[in-house]
């Protein structure tokens, strides 16, 4: 099966092609055949897709979220924008909410959030554990995202749960033993929230090498809150990413910089909990590698908008917009360490959106106007408006 | 015809019943006919609708809005957000492209935004000229948003045109004069923009006292880019609303405080043009009254969305979820002087939103997420997500 995707206003490779205009896209089973001129197209394909001059941009890579959850945090979120400060603890009353859910019920609740972030334009999404906090329930939580997803992350260490608040380094030794046995053949990532109020750096730096040895590639949570030493020993440890970065120092920045480590931002986390915005213009200037996520979760950022996403890091965060179009696909795709997304040429899977706008511009230029027009995976049509 | 709405998780209704838990809605011939609880639902409906426990709340009315012209001003924004200022003579690249377009390249995109506004809720939408500039093209505007709405204004006075550079009161002439009498017939409203690089107050109060002499109603641009004596004249003449309101000084809001008049704010405008945000919650501890718009226009706030207007009102303008929707929905209409709209009771019209979240707080809680579900105004379904 071919199919040509032609009249395309403004195709965003992120490849040696960048940015295109007039173009045509070639798609063969699941994979992308050809790109180019519009003009130039190959005629054999069995199904033509007219864009009418709009834009096409690679699928969004969403390289972190926490889908797989109980019940919400409404109530929190109002009481936040009332005046209440964001602490990791309110991450507890979805434990609990989680623990008490059906695998059904999570299942639904996960593909209802599939489902939106497809219509919302992203192909690829990781997802996260570490609303369990036992050993059965973190297993079941790694277990159903891996049915939604090859990117998974074991989040054991996501906040020490009450039942263990007299004795965190206990929790450690459970997470690094028999819920990292329970999980590790379920994902493909470890991480952990190296924060105050969270886990210290030495106790994340147990459970990063912990999953390691078990095969697991680290990600790190860190700088959310406040400054800390977590940007350092995510560098140490080979991280393919540290998250959040919030606060970072000068030496954070230099060490990010020559490091091959992605530092992913999440602009969501700033306006959902009215903590200032990190510099992105800062990182991209120090070069730095910058990821954009939308780290959909309950407590501190429920959206699940890419499109969102950029917004915010174009108005607050001083992107451009095709850096942080560039962010949200090839940088979401380095932060995964995967090399079949994130751009479109030849031989990479044909995750594409095709947007109700003339240009990826818009993204921006219209924060909040859903303009995702047409969304394939590997091909696949999985989102189109009527 | 009657159709049930039922198995309301909330309702919002603005109205006497205030905030209904297990609530029910009836239509009746394009009004509402009956609203309380579920359990004492009339029976005798021919259409039922299930909400499944979701959440209903009134059809936003968005009471500001610029949405027929021709091209757009990507390329403004993108410099812009690269370091430039907005400056109100933006515009005037809006007007070439505006005087260009044919009736029906004007007339497919204005349907255009009329439908992406009612796959976002929006139910009721005022429409401004202003983009025309001489005589035939405002009177073209304001025709064609007659076919799209009631609420029609005419602002030929929204910036002076390039031809009239250098003798801007010859303008003010043109407008009050054969302008007025060319759009009026079409237009509720009259409008202008008194703001340092538009319109003084003394032209500005030239231009509304004309069109109150030909039986337009007066609503004002002002206080958008720095303080003025803008509010005070919309004071004076009884305007029904003053809109933008980004500076405003002490007296403004005494003198807001004690009027009938709408303060109408506009998020997607600072949003856009990074300026800082007004205050709401200084506006509404005042005693003023608060609407919230999109100012749909291509230069400073392309947005269409009023749940991200939503959304940004509660994260930076200080306004309670509530209070937000309040504004979007109830504000808009008393922004535009409509008892018939903005509030879910017997007799009003059946402009209703049913959300695909379980309460009116996940609009800010998840800002970018399209969460409209269904859309009926007066009764009728507009739109519907698949």
């Amino acid at each position: 099966m071919r199919t040509l995707i032609t009249n395309i206003g403004e195709l965003t490779t992120n490849a040696d092609h960048g940015m295109l205009r007039d173009a045509a896209v070639l798609v063969e089973d699941g994979r992308i055949a050809w790109v180019g001129a519009a003009a130039d197209a190959p005629t054999h394909a069995e199904e033509v897709v007219d864009a009418g001059g709009r834009a096409v941009i690679p699928g969004f890579v969403d390289s972190h979220s926490h889908i797989v959850f109980g019940g919400d945090r409404a109530a929190e979120f109002e009481a936040r924008m009332a005046g209440e400060k964001y602490a990791a603890g309110g991450i507890r009353s979805t434990v609990a909410a989680t623990r008490a859910a059906t695998d059904d019920e999570l299942r639904v609740r996960l593909r209802g959030f599939i489902a939106e972030m497809h219509a919302q334009g992203t192909t690829t999404v990781e997802i996260k554990s570490g609303y369990g906090l036992d050993v059965e329930t973190e297993q079941r939580l790694v277990r159903l995202a891996a049915e939604a997803t090859d990117e998974v992350t074991f989040l054991g260490a996501h906040v020490v749960p009450t039942e263990f608040a007299e004795d965190p380094d206990a929790y450690v030794d459970l997470v690094i033993g028999p819920m990292l046995d329970a999980c590790a053949p379920y994902a493909r990532w470890i991480d952990v929230f190296c924060e105050s109020g969270a886990f210290s750096v030495e106790q994340s730096r147990r459970v990063l090498e912990a999953g390691i040895a078990r095969g697991l590639a680290p990600r790190v949570h860190a700088s959310q809150l406040g400054p800390g030493d977590g940007v350092r020993m995510a560098v140490e440890l080979g991280a393919a990413s540290v998250d959040h970065g919030t606060y970072l120092t000068d030496d954070d920045v230099a060490a990010l910089a020559v490091s091959d480590m992605v530092l992913t931002l999440l602009p969501g986390v700033e306006f959902s909990t009215r903590q200032p915005y990190p510099d992105a213009r800062r990182l991209i200037d120090a070069g730095v590698t910058v990821a954009l996520a939308c780290d959909t979760n309950p407590g501190s950022s429920f959206t699940s908008s890419m499109p969102f996403c950029i917004a915010v890091a174009v108005r607050d965060m001083g992107m451009t917009p095709v850096e942080a179009l560039w962010a949200a696909t090839a940088g979401g795709a380095a932060a995964l360490r995967r090399d079949d997304i994130g751009t479109i040429a030849p031989g990479m899977r044909a995750d594409l959106v095709l947007l109700d706008a003339p240009s990826h511009v818009h993204l921006s230029y219209r924060p909040g106007v859903p303009q995702v027009r047409s969304v394939w995976k590997d091909g696949v049509l999985v989102a189109k408006r009527s």
